[in-house]
């Protein structure tokens, strides 16, 4: 008897972690989906077992900005066997710095940074020696260019892009089993723009000359899946989908010493 | 009768910060000095004003890794006219991501990060139309360059580089008379070898080829303080200091939209 294998999905109720969720579904691949809207999750479970009733869907509606419950939920988590672990949970916020309300800014900290951080941590230290175990965080275009407007935002996804690009080359270079990976997407038609805007609704046609779709940014993150690439991104001028070895800078693998402050 | 203006400095116990505090101080600046030890604290406000006697220096001993203090020790200052802020705080950590401790992480993250972020809020919230303001915050060549077991370190470093090269370009493009900068030191000779190593003591001469003193780190903070560029930072490989309008890529003035996921 083969163990079931799962694959986690934080941010799954809406957007790209929702149609990811389907798109691993079409895979076989049994989930854990977790996202704060306990409504929204029973509903994609639902519309995913109509389609694929072969496989096991658990649901964990879990609010990620409160840190407290993250190592508990980790834990709940214990009885599965994992294979993927996808880190897409995050939210952006438009305006000036000035106007940003030091709320929101914390918990954006939280979900887009200190969250990721600690699931990926506690993931590749019970993992790393797996193999076929891949880690896959969502960063943005914001997190390679910083962009006006939306500077904690960016800072954020630049810090998921440096930490996930590096744990990729380390996992490399110390011969463990999991692969770490970073998906970047670009203007993609999801509930972004309305969190963003703090906004009722918001016109994707109206805000951008090019977008993607949630589906076909899920389409993506399979094929940087079943690369051996670490970065699928959105490159801005041919808005293509692109895989790379690594985009940022690093001193990997440098003949200089490796300088800190 | 002008009121008294202060310079504001984290991690003013030891290292960079400490050495900033003495050459502010020489430039006839008052100062708040924030740190988590108190002792050193006194023992540098008496060195100070043994040679600098007409200066005001007052100790703020806080630990800014404890995110709940943050906000009430800003409105300690509010009593005071403030001209410079300098984010220096903060530490790092060497090792493999799956030999990390977990606590320690989470400390890292709201010291380097969310208290980072929250006092340059407020103070640019409060400041940004006063004349000779300025926000410093310390990042690192790491914050440039990916440096290999030294990951979270360094996505933290990416994160305050993007954010204060994001803020910097906002302040001038919206007329603000506040001006935000980085200072990215490399190798210095601080205390920083040995907290991110755990270790007793830390050899900079065996560790590093070349590397600066705080003294001299402190030189170039001043470099950077009096000029009108947004960046100071180590040559990696001339080990000179250089000054730049901004290091990151930005979307800021491009023609495109600015295309978020």
């Amino acid at each position: 008897m083969t163990t079931k294998k799962y694959t986690v999905i934080t941010g799954a109720s809406s957007g790209i972690g929702k149609e990811s969720a389907r798109a691993f579904a079409r895979r076989n691949k049994n989930l854990l989906l977790i996202a704060r809207r306990e409504e929204q999750l029973l509903q994609l479970k639902q519309a995913i077992q109509a389609e694929n009733p072969q496989i096991d869907v658990q649901l964990y509606p879990t609010d990620l900005s409160v840190i407290q419950s993250i190592e508990p939920l980790f834990e709940k988590l214990s009885v599965y066997e994992l294979e993927t672990w996808i880190n897409n949970a995050g939210f952006g916020m438009y305006g000036e710095l000035a106007t940003n309300d030091i709320e929101m800014i914390e918990s954006m900290l939280h979900l887009n940074i200190e969250a990721l951080t600690l699931l990926s941590t506690l993931f590749v230290k019970k993992y790393r020696n797996t193999s076929g175990t891949q880690l896959i965080n969502v960063s943005s275009a914001g997190g390679y260019t910083i962009v006006p407007t939306a500077i904690i935002y960016c800072a954020t996804k630049f810090f998921v892009s440096a930490f996930t690009e590096g744990l990729a080359d380390e996992l490399k270079t110390t011969g463990a089993k999991m692969q770490a990976k970073v998906l970047a997407p670009a203007a993609t038609k999801t509930e972004f723009g309305k969190v963003a805007n703090q906004a009722e609704s918001y016109d994707y046609d109206q805000a951008f000359g090019t977008y993607h779709t949630s589906q076909e940014m899920a389409q993506f993150l399979l094929q940087l899946y079943d690369s051996q690439q670490t970065v699928g991104y959105i490159n801005r001028d041919s808005f293509t989908f692109e895989l790379s070895q690594g985009r940022l800078p690093s001193a990997a693998g440098s003949t200089n010493n490796q300088k800190l402050k």
